[in-house]
């Protein structure tokens, strides 16, 4: 419980594993961390006690942010598995940007508790793909979201 | 350019101003800070090199956090105008929280730009205002997003 064993951003190659969100190689950011649970998707996380929005509750822009990670990391989990692939197996796995990104707060998120984003993904294009994103504070449902995401131009990429 | 002279943040209790978006006693979080332009709202944020996505452009994450502080304090901003008072009085200021944020990537944002956050604030109910936003880097809009938010209920009221 609260541990993914395998992360599609684990697989990330170098360039793209910067992210403040999710990259593993950013040791400013929230090293948020996708993985599959069945068919849904899943990212846990643990605010830390300055990601307040006032004392005891989490900041809103720290939940849109594990929802935009989960979405863009659920988007390729899924793409990853329609071409054949589990992101345990060494293979290059795709890479998402956020088209759009929509939160609704349900109910105050108490901070101090693991977070547990809970993604449902659908193939909307094939390069083009919505996941529907529920966030739990321990059994409570706080947030709802959704993020349209569409697999990375090509123009992203940097010097190899 | 680039300076809000008298920031509705400024002017949030000490209770309520511990936001990781925009509170001003909050010393890691990014000091987001609010101010009227005519009738627009405005708040600008340079993104440190940490808020990336990947190398060279900014983390939609903190694009979703400028505009969810920057819609609640525009909403902020707009009741306590209507109650008859501008910010750089010395008069409590109404508090809201964010019912929903959508926030729609138009074009990758460069990293080492100035951003500017622009609200353009409608009434919807006494209680329940909306903010339309566009996100400049320098002049060019990268991104556009909707706030709604609602006047904080008394509940999150700490022991004062």
């Amino acid at each position: 419980m609260g541990e993914i064993l395998h992360a599609i951003q684990d697989k990330y190659p170098d360039d793209f594993a910067w992210c403040y969100g999710c990259g593993r190689l950013n040791g400013d950011g929230h090293h948020f961390r996708t993985g599959w649970d069945g068919d849904k998707t899943i990212t846990y996380f643990k605010p830390g006690e300055e990601h307040k929005a006032i004392p005891g509750f989490v900041y809103g822009g720290v939940i849109a942010s594990l929802i935009d990670c989960h979405g863009t990391g659920s988007c390729a989990l899924a793409l990853h598995r329609k071409n054949g692939y589990e992101p345990n197996e060494d293979e290059e796995v795709p890479r998402f940007v956020t088209a759009s990104l929509h939160v609704d707060y349900l109910s105050p998120t108490p901070i101090g508790t693991l977070l547990k984003a809970v993604g449902t993904v659908e193939e909307i294009h094939p390069k083009k793909w919505k996941v529907a994103v529920e966030v739990f504070a321990d059994e409570k449902l706080c947030a709802t979201g959704q993020v349209i995401g569409v697999v990375m131009p090509s123009t992203f990429a940097t010097k190899k």
